[in-house]
């Protein structure tokens, strides 16, 4: 019973943790103990890990010199396992909304939000500016005054994508997408606007959907080459289903991290999708595709799914906005339960205005798809004036706020500070504690879930067809004990704890979204992918809570590093905050708009 | 990837399975592959499950050999997993109820439960019979008028207590009892009736609690002789208060099987809780001594913990009624945390009615501490007289409910008989299936979280302190992946929804309590505990749904096998309807006291 020899933290009870500035609480950096592999190597090691002498024992050191043994697996803690991080319902009293039916189509959910929006500052600024993506207004003005239709925009479209997919620049944006159904849709939207009786401002607008959730008429993926043979797509997901009956166009499947698991976004199967700011570097992961197209300008609005940050870290990558609900607020139907507890789907887009529209069409709870408690209203932010919004506590905890580039700690702290001339906000000094438990917890947890929902589909396969990161990540996965998922989900609880006490002082957390911006892609991972924990941990350092947690989380781009790659700022909110974190993003995208000076 | 070749079962969509008579669902009898061992075999057999190398070898040969691996492990799945059997409250219009707030005081709860009985049929009846146990309302009124005091029972017990110690007997009823602290209670019991201001008719009324419940001032030993040392009981578990609050005199800790991780009761370290009915023969388990100390008519009451049926098991055995209530119906704290979503306190008592009167005192969420569905009121049973209560449809599973010794069959046919004939009450068949399969679901489910329960005590013990069968069960509870686990949460999901379907169709499931009655206790297993799963699979057969679940049952005694030992009927309810079961559980018990005419 070796088990029985192993050491674990005795963790003290949360009430004896100090959450303020000056706490004893040791900021521990993710001890990331493995050398960057591709090619070759990573073949060699694919080898030894699956076989059945050797496998066990590198899984074992693995756990071992990352700390997991120590800080989850033989773990003391007194909490119970809390599983699923549903939160009851209630009313936060945030300013400047408007409570909106869940019930509601989401056409009017998206009229609501257009109401909302209607006194915007940043759209007009925003039009000045040399350097301007299309928003859905862009589109819906331009097609309501005919100045252009939705299938012109479709056959531009079209042409744009295969442009990008010639050997010149091999952007690998998408996975499958289909011209004639695309086609069909512009016409159906152009006859519409012909009528004058477009369904809503989405209505013609390009969408496009990660290949993780389900769109007709295409096979979900999943970034593989074989789930699509073992998971049949029948019918749109929940979240597709409300932004077709809005009329958007759906324009094809975007690329991704093979099964999530990567945040590289690096596809063996469908190749690299290029960072639009430098086609060398990386755009982030796993919904890379996504956050590359919004970026490159191809379409407004793209969907992901964010189960440790990929929504939100190839956003930021990549330049633009990302927002990843609270957990439950979008139905999960039709997307590839590759986990149950930690992943939602989440919004890439161009601007705070944009993703706030996607989010009014595809959020409520009705009809429930998940067992969470029920929500009847939705907060919409009223975006008229930033300033209307006053006394904004932001929670920031130093140590691991500074844990990254200087760049980026730079970039980040000029903005608390434009929010705080701008607009009077305060940061307010916390420590949030067990960071990197949290990350290890949050990891056995997603790890157990993927596993354990695709372990029945390996049993008659060939492996590979798998990819070989992905073959890296499925053994480990594999590797957690009942024992370790039920101390994951015990550090889940202490974490709710900590967080409800930081919220009862703050109206949000406040972080940079990455420790790194888009790192270079290197020939030799093109085949094999590449395994790179350094990068992965920094870009997942500011991710984990969203998910671990169900904490509604939006990252907002607000500036560059020295060689010219985008940064983004991340705001972390209370459960059901959605709308707060829409005023605060939107206030920040004022600042960052209109120039240095502000 | 040896893991990628194992083969497990491929369930069909739950909407597929037909629920009906004629249902081509195959029952599947418990394959328990183990021969029954004891003594020097179950040494051996330690010393080889706890080796390095051939302890993995042989886990995976008992796990695959009882089709653990077949029909949960490597099963293919198509629900998401369900962690917690909490089930949203809703009103089941149930004839003949009051409703009760949930927030009274547990006096005046147990005050409105005696409004409730005032008319009981049964009481007199019963008085009138050869063989009858104290109830709480013959302590109640001889309290009253003075016929005797809390005192000289307290007095009494204590001197009955000792002479079932003594070798003659060695009933091993209890694990603590502190004659000081029974008579100080006693006293200041006998004071208030002097005052005549009793706390409640539970005033007085001795109660024996099970050593895995906290209540002052003895430890917590959980059956085991270590873990009260790493585990301190610093107050009584909220259940215990509640009694507390009624006036009960807790009277001592009753043995139990260690951990709780067996059902013969048999405890290596305490001795074993004899059956009243013949000493010879085991109590059941695991509240194995709470079931036999009101079986022996020492207390009327006492509460054990129910996780696979540890309450109803013992009290069928014993011939006493056991209650378990709704997932969530009484508050967990206090209770050892060996599993989080299985286990609930219950009641073991003479009489329906005294189970009943114990329910009132002992349930309500308020104040919560657990993370269920607020419940704002409780359905408390009119018990007038059970004819009043018509129509109520009996869901029975021939093959199912067949699957026991030929007396519990034609016992528990002719109870239904009874049934049908006074009161009209008709059973309907069904099919229930992967009966089998729940019951593995279950034990990776319980076992894990045993496992991770107390994991991380073992590291600094001498595992010599543990007995050797609980040694067996951590083995095997430590062996599951979080694979496994994820999956028996997709099992409980999918039962639910069976469950639902059966529940839309009848008020209760009925069943045999055990698949055996009462076996011997061979003098190989005292030291040593022994390996029975045949009579251990035989008595949990019918348990299951109950935790697994989270649905409230009933188990009362309904007469005989031949040689004298008690058989036990169930009622499994659905959630929320406590005052159905007890409804059902008090008209089988005036039709069981109204002798075999009846």
């Amino acid at each position: 019973m070796g088990i029985f020899k192993a050491k674990g933290v005795v963790y003290k009870p949360v009430d004896d943790v100090d959450l303020g500035p000056h706490s004893d609480e040791f900021y521990l950096r993710a001890n990331v103990k493995a050398p960057r592999m591709a090619g070759l190597l990573v073949k060699i090691f694919v080898w030894f890990l699956e076989s059945r002498i050797f496998g066990g024992i590198l899984l074992y050191m693995l756990k071992r010199n990352n700390l997991i043994h120590k800080l989850v697996s033989y773990a003391e803690l007194e909490e119970s396992p809390v599983f699923v991080p549903s939160h009851p319902y209630e009313d936060l009293k945030e300013q400047q909304v408007k409570l909106v039916e869940d019930d509601l189509s989401p056409s009017d959910k998206v009229q609501k939000a257009m109401e909302c929006i209607q006194c915007s500052e940043s759209m007009q600024e925003n039009s000045e500016l040399s350097f301007h993506r299309r928003t859905v207004l862009d589109y819906s003005r331009a097609y309501i005054s005919g100045e252009i239709t939705p299938l012109m925009v479709a056959e531009r479209f079209i042409a744009a994508v295969h442009e990008s997919s010639e050997p010149a620049l091999h952007m690998s944006f998408f996975i499958d997408y289909n011209v004639g159904d695309i086609l069909r849709q512009a016409t159906e939207s152009t006859q519409r606007y012909k009528q004058g009786e477009p369904l809503s401002p989405l209505d013609g607008v390009p969408i496009a959907i990660k290949d993780e959730i389900d769109c007709m008429p295409y096979p979900t993926t999943g970034g593989t080459k074989w789930l699509q043979k073992v998971r049949h797509c029948a019918d749109d997901a929940c979240c597709v289903k409300r932004l077709r009956l809005c009329g958007a166009i759906l324009v094809g499947k975007t690329n991704m991290h093979e099964l999530g698991a990567g945040t590289s976004g690096i596809n063996p199967h469908y190749g690299v999708p290029r960072n639009p700011y430098d086609p060398n570097k990386v755009s982030g992961g796993s919904s890379s595709g996504s956050a590359a197209v919004v970026s490159a300008g191809l379409c407004p609005v793209a969907l992901g799914v964010d189960g440790g940050g990929s929504v939100r870290m190839p956003a930021a990558l990549c330049g633009v906005v990302g927002l990843k609900p609270t957990f439950g607020r979008v139905p999960h139907s039709g997307v590839i339960p590759l986990n149950w507890t930690v992943g939602m789907v989440g919004i890439l887009a161009g601007t705070v205005e944009d993703a706030f529209i996607t989010y009014a069409a595809i959020s409520g709870q009705f009809p429930s798809c998940q067992p969470t408690d029920a929500v009847k209203k939705i907060n919409f932010p009223l975006l008229k004036t930033p300033k209307c919004i006053s006394n904004i506590k932001m929670a920031k905890y130093g140590e691991w706020f500074n844990d990254c580039t200087d760049d980026i700690r730079v970039c980040c702290s000029r903005a608390l500070d434009q929010l705080h001339k701008h607009y009077g906000w305060e940061t307010m000094d916390v420590t949030i504690p067990e960071i990197e438990v949290m990350r290890l917890a949050h990891y056995s947890t997603i790890g157990s879930e993927c596993s354990n929902s695709i372990a029945c589909h390996l049993e008659n396969m060939n492996v590979a067809e798998i990819g070989l990161d992905a073959r890296v990540a499925l053994s480990v996965y594999g590797s957690f004990s009942s024992r370790e998922y039920l101390n994951a989900q015990k550090i889940r609880n202490r974490q709710m704890q900590f967080h409800k006490k930081i919220f009862a002082m703050a109206d949000v957390i406040v972080t940079p979204t990455t420790g790194v911006t888009a790192y270079p892609i290197f020939d030799d991972a093109l085949k094999t992918g590449e395994l790179d924990y350094i990068n992965g941990a920094a870009l997942v350092r500011y991710q984990i809570s969203g998910n671990f947690l169900g904490l509604p989380a939006v990252t907002i781009p607000i500036g560059y590093d020295k060689v010219g790659l985008p940064i983004g700022l991340q705001f972390i909110g209370k459960p059901w905050s959605e709308a707060t974190l829409i005023h605060i993003a939107f206030a920040m995208q004022v600042c960052h708009y209109c120039t240095s000076e502000c």
